[in-house]
């Protein structure tokens, strides 16, 4: 098997496991024998437990002697509440490791060199951009910035509608993009709303399967606003935890989520628009409905935007169909 | 050569003359000689000229014996201001002719029954969906309904504005889009605006070149209101024709426009609307670019929905990157 074909199962991997990792990373590995045959594969396992390179050599067993470790994250090279993961590769008898992207935090890395110095042959950079695009984005944000990585989730229609004049918004995209919606809530630290949100849609911002029970891991639902919002209200029912937020300031609430990795924005239009005004959104994604609604209702209003010259300028990078629809990522420029 | 690929060569031949063939379909085929390495390639000619298989017949000239030859359309077998392609392909000693789609004109068709009958083995159907939904799109509507196919096309934000705030808009796609646009309006036959474009913007809707020139082919230049508009308007300069219609009325527009084939709607929100709201449109072209403007301004206002129930139903049929921005086109469901 070639070293991106490897790469792609352990980035396949490391996405199972996404949003259950923390503090560490979700990374997923890949043993190959010496054939090249896939060994074993295995993923960051829930804190305290193994990293995916042990997890992937205890299934390979003999096999991994004179084999391939493909990793999408650099070997650890220090003492956590585990072991060094490149002391097991060395032990395994790995002849030779390739990494997608390298370690940015100064104390778990160097695990790279050490294989070096020990005769590995070490390979850097394999799909280096699906990685830190994908599965590491979030956790990647966080080293670089102490700070969680934001996403703001819209649906739409191709007119740039987020409801019908009178109000009707259910539904504008199809069932598969919201399955692919609650897939990624399900991967997510914590979801914000504000409070107009919460007194006009009584949402109830948990994860849900498709046939409509509870996904296992449920993220943080926070409320945002200066209003009290009702004891009855769906997003304080039992099926997740609930932090209500009460300020303007997005930094504010940044700041409260700090402890998180992946957040997501999810309205309304207010509150989108002073996330994006506070300019703390680190990544758009606009799922497009192939439908015309017209009407004065958009997903957000105001982006402190007066004229073309000021314009918030983004880039695409990703476009994919979900179903029916369109979904597009933007990421800053 | 394979023929699928062969095919795709056919389909890029016939790009090349759309719009310059009026009556007849944009053709393109392609000749394989007896080892299947292409001979010989041509499009359908001005009208008057060689149909698109009589021109690839004389590149290939005497290669084309035992050779096939690949086909966008059904070759014709009939005789009209030029004698029918299965005479010449006979002549030719074609061995094998295989096309995307069957002539739908009953006079032009029984071109692939008389083939098989005079021994040639012919397959139908190669790359059908893309010459149907590609370069013969309109042609087949037009053959279909009687009536030009309308493209209504527009720019906008990925938060769905048209123009910022205070109503500039110059430019929200980039450089690429707005010359795919020149692109596809040098093989349009007509262009349609609202008086309102004219007043504001004053354009002048001729198909330009990147370095500014005109391209060879100037579509028809269409106002619709019944507002005078002003003799210095740069629509009525001498870069191409301009027809002004006094309705408010789409159908009207578009029976104007029926020995037309490939007509584009291009603003403003009022004439866009009126023609969504009509049921005029045939395809929807939107030019998303990777910006947020936020405010009043979008590309369409009413298109006749109220609530979510009555949305204006479409389906992507493409979606491709411009430069750094994203065309979706949509097809009626
Ligand atoms: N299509 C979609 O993707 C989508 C998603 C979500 C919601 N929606 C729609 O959005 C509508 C609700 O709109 P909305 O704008 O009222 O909802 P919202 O943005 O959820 O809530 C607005 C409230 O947020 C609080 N807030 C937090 N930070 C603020 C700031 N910097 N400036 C001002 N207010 C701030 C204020 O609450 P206090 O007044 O309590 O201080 C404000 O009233 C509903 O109809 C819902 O269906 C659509
Ligand atoms: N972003 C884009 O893609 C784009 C493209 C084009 C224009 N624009 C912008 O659009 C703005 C102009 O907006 P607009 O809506 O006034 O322009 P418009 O749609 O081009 O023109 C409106 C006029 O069209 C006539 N009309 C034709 N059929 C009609 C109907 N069924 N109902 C009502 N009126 C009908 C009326 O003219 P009479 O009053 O003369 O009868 C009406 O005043 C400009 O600011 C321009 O920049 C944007």
């Amino acid at each position: 098997m070639k070293l991106d074909a490897a790469m792609a199962a352990a980035i396949e991997q490391s996405e199972r496991v996404k949003g259950r990792t923390y503090p560490n990373p979700p990374v997923g590995a890949v043993i190959l024998d010496r054939d090249g045959e896939i060994a074993g594969v295995g993923a960051t396992a829930p804190p305290g437990g193994p990293h995916a390179e042990v997890v992937a050599l205890r299934r390979a067993g003999e096999r991994a002697v004179g084999g391939t470790a493909v990793v999408t994250l650099e070997p650890c090279n220090h003492f956590g509440r585990t072991p060094p993961c490149v002391d097991a590769l060395l032990d395994a008898g790995i002849a030779e490791v390739a990494f997608a992207v390298a370690d940015p935090d100064p104390v778990a890395a160097g695990g790279a060199a050490r294989l070096a110095e020990s005769g590995v042959r070490v390979s850097a950079g394999v799909l280096a951009a699906d990685v830190t695009g994908g599965p590491l984005r979030e956790w990647l944000h966080k080293q670089r910035t102490g700070m969680p990585h934001v996403t703001w989730k819209f649906a739409t229609s191709v007119d740039g509608r987020s409801a019908a004049a009178d109000g009707s918004s259910q539904w504008i995209t199809s069932e598969a993009a919201r399955a692919d919606v609650h897939r990624r809530r399900a991967t997510a630290d914590a979801i914000i709303v504000g409070t107009g949100t919460v007194f006009v849609d009584d949402p109830a911002l948990t994860a849900r399967l498709p046939d409509g029970s509870l996904a296992d891991h449920q993220p943080l639902r926070v409320v945002v606003g200066k209003r009290e919002i009702s004891p009855d209200a769906t997003v304080l029912n039992d099926d997740s935890r609930t932090m209500v937020i009460r300020t303007h300031n997005p930094h504010e609430v940044i700041k409260a989520l700090a402890d998180r990795t992946d957040v997501f924005v999810e309205g309304g239009p207010t509150l989108a628009g002073a996330f994006l005004r506070a300019g703390v959104i680190d990544r758009i994604l606009a799922y497009v409905a192939p439908i015309l609604l017209g009407g004065p209702i958009t997903a957000v209003d105001d982006v402190g935007v007066l004229s073309i010259a000021q314009a918030q300028r983004w880039r695409f990078d990703g476009m994919t169909a979900v179903g029916p629809d369109v979904l597009l990522s933007l990421t800053p420029v």
